[in-house]
């Protein structure tokens, strides 16, 4: 798996291509045999099990457990709820036949005509309707209410125009599933598993978010709320990081799931789902990395530290490695993740290209001048800035240096937005900051028409309507019409 | 999900019924609405976490990183090494259309006709294939190698007769697949990993394993070598446990996957492959539990103490959870997974009852009398035994049985397999035993057609040639031609 370290496309000359280059030269992903379908190479698939571990305990510590549904989904299911078979119909995978056989004209394996499916099976794009058929035999009263269940798992989605990690036909997810006995119970959970996302997207992807909920038209297919997190890239262009949907009694009603109550009645269950994917790792890519290479927020970075060893003997580098295992014990009794590079046969120059493109936090590097006077140097890849100083305390310094990065790397994104985030009045000025890269807060009347006129004209959506901030009604900018708050319009990946 | 304790079936009286009341009593999995797909709830799918935790820091201690491939492969790659095709075809799940679309007279959705692909794809059966198509760009030197990757994965296989863990058409698993310069490393890491998997399979399942290679005929579809790990379940009957395959050069060839070596050498690359799956579950199950329910070896048991209140009044449930406090904290210090169970609307008897079922390792029960003389009363779940003992020191007690009762019931499956485990000379007593649910250590001449004969007769396969024991030549039982040593003989689930 060894390459060159080629120049990266520069973000102010291309930022798709670089976004592109990025992923492919840092090893985390790349286009596979199949249409749409990615593979996830170690590098980045360490960095979704970072990312794993970490929700995988937040869902826990509220209250959630996993469980594993089938892949598969008869086609009849998606036709139960309306909405949701309208969203989705149109990108499914279909498996028609169970059995290959050898062609009879001997041209390989062929399918196999007489193994035809009765009804056509689905690969699941979502999960809410084979598990709420699942639901409908696990809820007979109250008592078996709330369910909590999260499964980690893979779907597919047919999309024509795939990009790695932000659009592909087959990704990995996790889906929460739940079920309440009353409508607030459930309401509850959709904010609580909101908030989990945005604490997530804050703390560990060092992403600053706007919570909002969808506009009806943006809604996910079947929900009656659609929560979501809204970060924002360095072209000014919306993410969408993760969402937590509100489903009402929809699925409840459609696949006939009911519950005796306290009282004796019986209701139709209520419901929440909500997801985050392999997605997050191209907001991680998209939000900080730079021409250099990968940025890491150090919670998910696979390797938080690199040790590269500058010696002109193998004596030397037999000292330096002596000092370098203290250093190590020591970051590693501070839960620090930490590579020691000596390997022979590359320079440390080369060393250095490469980690800075694969985003390792930090840096350290020593040397025989080092070795005298007991010092070391620290690189940061957030700031590329580099400073010696001495290994007493290194692993304290370097523990505070990795929080130092994630807050900058925070606050720099937190920049970035604040400084392209933009309040107007009228649709010319809209139409104008939207082309330059802007989150735009404006008065929209409320109404699809208008939505999706907007949307025809400047290729800019609703992102969210905002919960914070502020509520101040007001004219849509389109029509003049009356607007109860502004909401976030921008492009989006 | 509240249900009442039933009976289980005995094992006596029908094993199998026992199995199936097992698994669908306890909680761990159901039949779905897709023929042979299974639904792994939350008690089942937690013992399969522990198990990953597990297996995976295995891996990685010894090299292997994760990756993610795609789910769905171009039927021509199957077609590309000969005998895997031959394994595979007739089980695969073919996807040939990427879209639905409303039935325009109104019948709800079917499948677009125009949205066909123009090469079918199957849901992956196992990964070589596409695996080993994506090798191909990344090995050009010997120093790209080796490549030691595992997936952690959904598969398909499309079986007729299924059976809840143990034979499903969807099922989970991890699978390695790395790639070597030369033939020994190949091998060693075909062995490193059947290592780790009896490893395993000892320590924390506590099953006992016998380790050999594969007959030529019970080989994976692809390999030169098979190496597996056989355990006995209580009926007498053999569970394959995990393979390791040594692929040879016929993947490398398969894909046209080749490498310079550090002569300038151009050769084909040599590959393994390895994995276990949720079948593993299925072991579980078979080889330890009992009549009351479960019996879960400490490692895997997602609780390992409960604790049970038995009280009179408030005031005394108040008092016994100010004692248990102390106690939970005491042993989540010693990493033992406890819960307190003070739920109100259940009686001890039920709880009782019900965690046996789920074969909780260590239940301690604390009531008026033991407070006043602080004792508490313990009983281990293997063997049923209820003893008294003083809250002092019990987290250490605890521990100390966690480890014996993990002894014992390794100990009890290795006198269940040592007491069914024969040495057979002629043909007859072979057809004997075998009914009677052996293990049968018989010589067989090494063809493909004796082995047959004897499998078509008596249902009984070779498990394996074995790596330790006996190596004295003798007769075939069934031919009498000479034989090199004795093969293992069992039916097989």
């Amino acid at each position: 798996m060894a390459k060159e370290i080629k120049e990266l496309t520069s973000r102010s000359e291309n930022y798709a291509q670089w976004y592109q280059d990025l992923v492919i030269k840092a090893d985390l992903a790349e286009n596979s045999a199949v249409r749409g379908c990615m593979v996830i190479k170690p590098y980045g698939y360490a960095i979704w099990e970072k990312m794993q571990r970490i929700l995988d305990n937040m869902f826990k510590e509220t209250g959630h457990q996993n469980a594993y549904f089938p892949l598969l989904i008869p086609k009849s299911f998606l036709s139960r709820e309306a909405a949701h078979v309208e969203g989705f119909a149109k990108e499914c995978a279909v498996v028609t036949h169970y059995r290959l056989k050898n062609d009879p004209e001997g041209k390989g394996v062929v399918v196999d005509s007489t193994a035809k499916l009765e009804e056509e099976l689905v690969i699941r794009p979502t999960s809410e309707t084979i598990i709420w058929h699942t639901y409908r035999n696990w809820i007979q009263s109250y008592r078996d209410l709330p369910i909590l269940i999260n499964q980690w798992a893979n779907v597919m989605r047919w999309e024509m125009r795939t990009r790695l990690f932000l659009r592909t036909a087959e990704f990995l997810w996790q889906e929460g599933h739940t079920a309440h006995a009353t409508r607030e119970e459930a309401e509850v959970e959709t904010i609580t598993i909101h908030d989990i996302y945005a604490d997530f997207a804050e703390k560990y992807m060092a992403l600053p978010v706007i919570k909002g909920v969808k506009t009806e038209s943006e809604r996910f297919a079947g929900a009656l709320e659609t929560y979501t997190i809204e970060t924002m890239m360095q072209d000014g262009k919306a993410l969408q990081a993760g969402t937590s949907h509100f489903l009402g009694q929809n699925f409840g009603k459609a696949f006939d799931v009911t519950f005796i109550d306290k009282n004796g009645n019986t209701n139709y269950a209520w419901a929440t789902s909500w997801g985050v994917s392999t997605r997050l790792i191209g907001a991680l890519i998209m939000a900080h990395s730079d021409d250099n290479g990968l940025v890491l927020p150090p919670a998910l970075a696979p390797i938080q530290v690199v040790i590269i060893p500058i010696y002109r003997s193998e004596e030397q580098l037999a000292q330096i490695g002596k000092k370098v295992a203290e250093i190590v014990q020591g970051l590693k009794d501070l839960d620090i993740t930490v590579k020691y590079d000596d390997a022979d046969n590359k320079k440390p120059g080369w060393k250095f290209a490469e980690y800075e493109l694969k985003g390792i936090p930090v840096r350290l590097a020593i040397g025989g001048r080092d070795l005298e006077n007991n010092t070391i140097e620290v690189m940061r890849r957030d700031k590329l800035e580099k400073t010696t100083i001495s290994c007493e305390g290194i692993e304290e310094y370097v523990k505070n240096l990795l929080e130092d990065i994630r807050q900058n790397i925070y606050q720099k994104a937190l920049e970035n937005r604040k400084s392209r985030m933009v309040t107007v009045e009228t649709y010319d000025e809209f139409k104008e900051k939207i082309e330059e890269g802007c989150f735009i807060m404006a008065h929209w009347d409320g109404t699809s028409e208008t939505e999706s006129r907007i949307k025809a004209e400047t290729k800019a959506t609703i992102r969210c309507i905002p919960l914070d901030g502020d509520k101040t009604p007001g004219k849509c900018m389109v029509t003049g019409r009356s607007s109860v708050q502004r909401v976030l319009f921008a492009k989006a990946y």
